[in-house]
This record gives structure tokens, C-alpha cells and sequence, in this order.
């Protein structure tokens, strides 16, 4: 008698979890499996976030959270969008979500209507297109391999349609590491607000840059336009604590703390708290960021020497590597073959929408990344 | 240019949260406000469960847990419905949610239609029809107060049509208390077996029985039909943490899952560890249920001897008062002169879909609810 959501038919098991599963068959074997597929930062969570969330736990009743949000935490996340970028964010503009996944979700229940169009850059992250799906919209990616990798404004003229709703931008990019220009930025703005669409940013990876800066597409100019996502996940490491949050103008937020808290109430207490801490107390993350980019440039340089394309990461945490001149397989096939044979498992770039290129996270020590360099260039050689 | 989802607009704020904004009007008054309003647990979140939780916050790496929950978690949650309910309970039939409100979402995300018809009993919890409207269905009440408010299948034969898609039942009620007979529930179970009907069932407040027992429609003959839901807000008092589950057949579970995923990922892996603990070493609330239980009582008979109705709780932890022979004014209109005249704050009935009603939360000290009984019954006297 399953009489579910027809569009659940649509979504399918994410390539990422298929290679996840695959990985099981080769962990105990006798070459030490290296997996390289997951998002999530292997450096440490900071010792005072976790301390002070513990004291906080022993001297308070930990109960429902504010509607929308811990005020302190909203009010130090209008701080640190005014030290950083530059931009007014009142409490009331912001909502804390269950990690960005929640953001993303509430945004798009909330905005995107059955029929509507959503744009996106390819290489795209794989969470997006789920949503839009079960919206009853439709993804339209774009190539942007002419414009290295960046959404320039030509290709929005060039796919833009009356059904045409939102753009979904996420930079710096999982999995290509680009961020975008600041003209770039500015002209895909000025065109959404000409033509009426909502701009969705995802910028999770906002603090992990490390060459050139971010250019965040919160401008108080196009306020009514932009709907910014993001997260303590990869600039702190709390991935499993689930913490994230929403900017946007209070009318946008207005709806979509209906959506919020009809989807989950809140976000824990204790993630809230967490969070506070992190903002508070850990704004220089440059270390872990430098430690991103030691990697980033050593698998670059790695795959350059042996004339292996991949895309120069300036930001996040991994790196896009072209499969041409090296295999005709698909990226499915690739991956799985490499992981048979190497005990090296990525993520294929099909699970991004280009079939021509592997992700590698780089979330292991820099010697490790090295080792399975190592063992893909073997491999491509046999 | 907000072009927002239009079923938003058909949401209202919640009365609950009209009459909490007025309540902070005389929270420093000379006359001492007493707010009985919120479904928060007053009584203690377990010193076990944190300080077990503490343990593992500072020994683990508090990372992504596994999608659909922590497998000891989801194993624990089975062993505790075999030993209670008799029912066998795979962890592959439970997704941990993010609350039930989360649960909740997901459920209906995910099984619920534009035009489709929901069927529930009044008074109904108001968290329901949000989502039921925002997914475009119809939520169908049914008034039940000629059968002591509990849902009986000759209502569902009333009121079934072709676009019935699923029931929601919240046994023990939120706002009645009321819980459901055996025979009524296995009528409805079988009613909805033979019908190709969901049965939603929301027992949150399975664990706070006072009067009775309750009698769970996770029942192994109807597995494929029913979507249990539960948490651990009430019986351990975890509001602020943020985590509960869901119950179904292997096969819903697989679409709730696509669901649960791209909304929220996961629950904090820290709440999840709670909930483990909560299970393992604090199966015993009886304390608790008993305190409840005495000022269930104690209000209920305070009213009576007043003449005054109220629907007698045989678990939860609300009372719902009649206004008849006490006033002509509205719920909201009886509520909110209430507080201003006598400082205490209730819940208006309409909010529950009963406009003759009132709820009181059962959720202060026995002396503090006396108090307010007292003031209540002084207004009326005026």
C-alpha cells in the first residue's frame, strides 16, 4: 500500500553512498584502505568549545530554545557578519538550523514552487538537487569549464526562463575548491535583482580560503534578493552536532521560520551554545586553514608533476581531478575500479554532474593524501 | 518580490505563541505571573544522562553519526518495544528524528499530497495542520466529545472519502489527556488496514500514564500501515536537546529516509547519546508520572468541587477545562482576560481546534498550580 511522494522515486541513492558501501568490503583487508570520499574535517574539534558547552550543560536547564534562536548567538552572528563583510544582520534577519542541510531545506520548501526552475553551476554539490526534486522543480546545471569553473552572468542570460525562480551559488565550491570573483559576484547579483530571483548562497566553506578572499553574496544592496546559508560544520569541525544557520532579509524570514519551526522547532540547545563558544572564542582559524592548504598544494603539485589536470582548489576542503588522458571509464566505474584494485576510495564527479572527474577530500594527513597520490598515479600507469 | 510557497500564507501564527507575546507583558508585574502554557516538562532532565553524556562528549569524536541514527540507539529503541509492547522492531524500522516535530515532518513530507485528506480526532494537537496545509492536503477534524473524546471507527466511516489518505492519532492526547481503548484502537487498525489508510500515531506522551495503560497502534499485524512517533521531551524531560524517532515497515522506512536525510542529515550525535542513556539506565519515570499524576488530581478535583468541567487526564500532562457555565467569551478572548485580571496564562482552546475549552499545563509545582486554580475561579466568580 505504499502511496508515498511520487517525486521519492526520482531521488536516488547518492553515487557518494554507493561508494560509502562499497568501502566496507575493503576494510579489513590487507592494504590499508584509504577514504578519501567523506566531507567532513578530520581536524580536531577545539578543547574550550567542547569545555565550555560541558559547563554550560552542568549549570543550565536545557530546555526549548528561543523560536528561530539563542538571541546571544544571533546577535554574535550579526557581529561577525559586520566585522567580516561589512553587512548589517540584525537578530531578526537570521535563523539557527540544524546544520545547513536544514538551512538549505527550509529555504527551498519555503521558495521553490512545483514547476519553478532553479539555476546552478556545474561541478554542483550533491545535496541541492534532492531538494529541488521533492519540490517538484527542476535543477538546471551549467556548464562553467570555459569560465574556470565560475557562474559568470553570460550563462544565467543564457538559461534564464519565465519559470526561472532562484540560483543556487555555492562558493567556495565542494567539490572544485573555486571561489568567485568579486565582479562576478556583483553581476550575478544585479541580475537577480533585475530579473526577480532569489539567490541562494550557500557558504558553508566561507572561512576555508586560502588564496584570495571570499566574496560573500551578502551585500546590503541586494538583501531582499539573497538567502545565505551556512555552518559551523567545516570551520569548526562540528559536523555531528549539527549547527547552522539562515541570513536573509526579515520578510524572507518571516516564511521561513514558519517552514523551521513547523520542520523542527530548533536546533539543539547545546549546538546553539556550541556555536556561541565557537564564534566567540575561535575566530582565528587560520591554522586549520593553513593545514587545508599545505594539502591542497601538495596533491596539486603531486598531479601536475605527473601532467594529471585538476582544478587548483582556492578554498574548502577538496580537490577536482580530471579523468582525461587517463581513463575512458565513467567516474562510477573509475572509482570503483581504484578502490578494487588501490584501496584508494573518492567520490566520482558524477555525483557533481561531470563524469569526467574524481573528488578527494582532503581530510587526511598530508602523508596519507601523499600515499594515495601515490597509489592513483600507479594505477593510471598500469 | 517575495514569491514565497502561497499555502504559507494560509498558516497563521500559533494562538500559543499570541498568548506567550502577551504574557511577556506582565512578566514583571506586582502580581506574579503564573504561565501555564508551554508543554515543557518542568521536572528535571536526569543528572545521569548528562553527566553520561558529558563523558562521551569528552572521550569522542563527535562526528556524523550513521544515517537514520546510531545503530546502538536504533537497537536499544527496538529492545525497548519488545520488552513493553510486545512488537518486533528492527533497526532497519527506525530513523532517529530530530524531535518529534521532525518526525512528524518527515512523515508527512514524505506520504502526504496535495489534496489528499488527513482524518483526526478533536481536540488535536496544533502542530499537525501546519504541515498538512503547507504539503497542500486537508486536515478532516472530527468532533469527539460525544465519545469521551477518544477517536472510534464509526467517526472514520463518517467522515472517509476517496482522497482519505491517512489518520493522525495522539494517544495519550495533547490537550485532553485522554487515552484510547484497546478495542478502539484495534477497530481503527483494522479500519485502516481494509481502507489502505496511514495511521500516523503520535505517542510522545506514551510513557506518562497515570490512569490505565496505553495501548500503543504499533501493533505487529498493522505494521505496514502505521507510522509510530516518539521522542524523549516528555519522558525525560530532553525539550532543548532535540531528539525522538520514528517507527514504521522496512520499506516506508526507506522513503522516510531520503526524506529525513536532505532535511536535516541527522540529529546531533550528542542528543543521540543522551537518548541512548535515557533508555539504558533511567527506564523507571514512575516518580515522575506520579507527580503528575497528583497534580493532575489535585486540579481536577479542585475544579470539580467548583462545578467546574474539565476532561479528566489519564496521562500527558495538560488538563482541558470546559468554559460552559463559566463564560461567553472565546478562548482567546476568556485567555487573554484571564491574564491581564489574574496573571496566569492558558492556552485558549481553539488552538486545539475547541473553542469552549481552555489548557492548563500541568507543568508547575502542585502548590503553584493551586494558586492559579484559585485565581481562575476568583475571575469566574467576578
Amino acid at each position: 500500500m505504499l502511496r508515498v511522494n511520487p517525486n521519492l522515486d526520482k531521488i536516488e541513492i547518492s553515487v557518494i553512498r554507493k561508494i560509502a558501501e562499497a568501502c566496507k568490503e575493503y576494510e579489513d583487508g590487507e592494504k590499508k584502505l584509504i577514504n578519501l570520499t567523506i566531507g567532513e574535517p578530520d581536524l580536531p574539534q577545539s578543547k574550550i568549545i567542547i569545555d565550555k558547552t560541558i559547563e554550560y550543560m552542568q549549570n543550565t536547564r536545557l530546555g526549548y530554545p528561543q523560536l528561530g534562536g539563542m538571541i546571544e548567538l544571533r546577535e554574535e552572528i550579526g557581529k561577525h557578519y559586520k566585522d567580516r563583510y561589512k553587512v548589517n544582520v540584525g537578530s531578526d534577519e537570521i535563523i539557527v538550523t540544524v546544520g545547513t542541510t536544514e538551512g538549505l531545506s527550509t529555504v527551498i520548501k519555503t521558495i521553490i514552487l512545483p514547476g519553478d526552475e532553479v539555476l546552478t553551476p556545474l561541478p554542483v554539490y550533491s545535496g541541492y538537487e534532492p531538494l529541488i526534486t521533492l519540490a517538484g522543480a527542476k535543477l538546471i546545471k551549467m556548464d562553467t569549464s570555459n569560465e574556470n569553473f565560475e557562474l559568470t552572468v553570460d550563462m544565467l542570460k543564457k538559461h534564464i526562463t519565465p519559470r526561472t525562480k532562484a540560483i543556487i551559488v555555492n562558493y567556495p565550491s565542494n567539490p572544485s575548491g573555486v571561489i568567485i570573483s568579486e565582479k562576478n559576484r556583483d553581476d550575478i547579483l544585479k541580475f537577480a535583482k533585475e530579473n526577480h530571483l532569489y539567490i541562494i548562497s550557500d557558504e558553508v566553506y566561507s572561512e576555508v580560503v586560502y588564496e584570495g578572499k571570499h566574496n560573500s553574496f551578502l551585500q546590503e544592496e541586494y538583501r531582499e534578493n539573497v538567502i545565505l546559508i551556512n555552518g559551523f560544520s567545516k570551520s569548526h569541525s562540528l559536523t555531528g552536532w549539527r549547527i547552522g544557520y539562515i541570513i536573509t532579509s526579515k520578510k524572507i524570514r518571516e516564511y521561513l521560520l514558519k517552514v523551521h519551526q513547523y520542520t523542527v522547532t530548533s536546533s539543539s540547545i547545546i549546538s546553539q551554545k556550541a556555536a556561541l563558544v565557537a564564534l566567540k572564542e575561535c575566530k582565528d582559524i587560520s591554522s586549520q586553514v593553513n593545514i587545508y592548504k599545505k594539502r591542497a598544494e601538495s596533491v596539486y603539485n603531486k598531479l601536475k608533476e605527473k601532467n594529471i589536470f585538476a582544478i587548483k582548489p582556492r578554498g574548502a576542503i577538496y580537490i577536482f581531478v580530471s579523468l582525461d588522458g587517463i581513463t575512458n571509464l565513467n567516474s562510477l566505474d573509475f572509482a570503483k575500479t581504484l578502490l578494487e584494485k588501490e584501496r584508494v576510495a573518492v567520490v566520482p564527479g558524477i555525483a557533481f554532474g561531470m563524469d569526467r572527474y574524481i573528488r578527494i577530500s582532503l581530510v587526511k594527513d598530508e602523508a596519507i593524501l601523499n600515499e594515495a597520490i601515490d597509489r592513483l598515479i600507479n594505477f593510471i600507469n598500469k
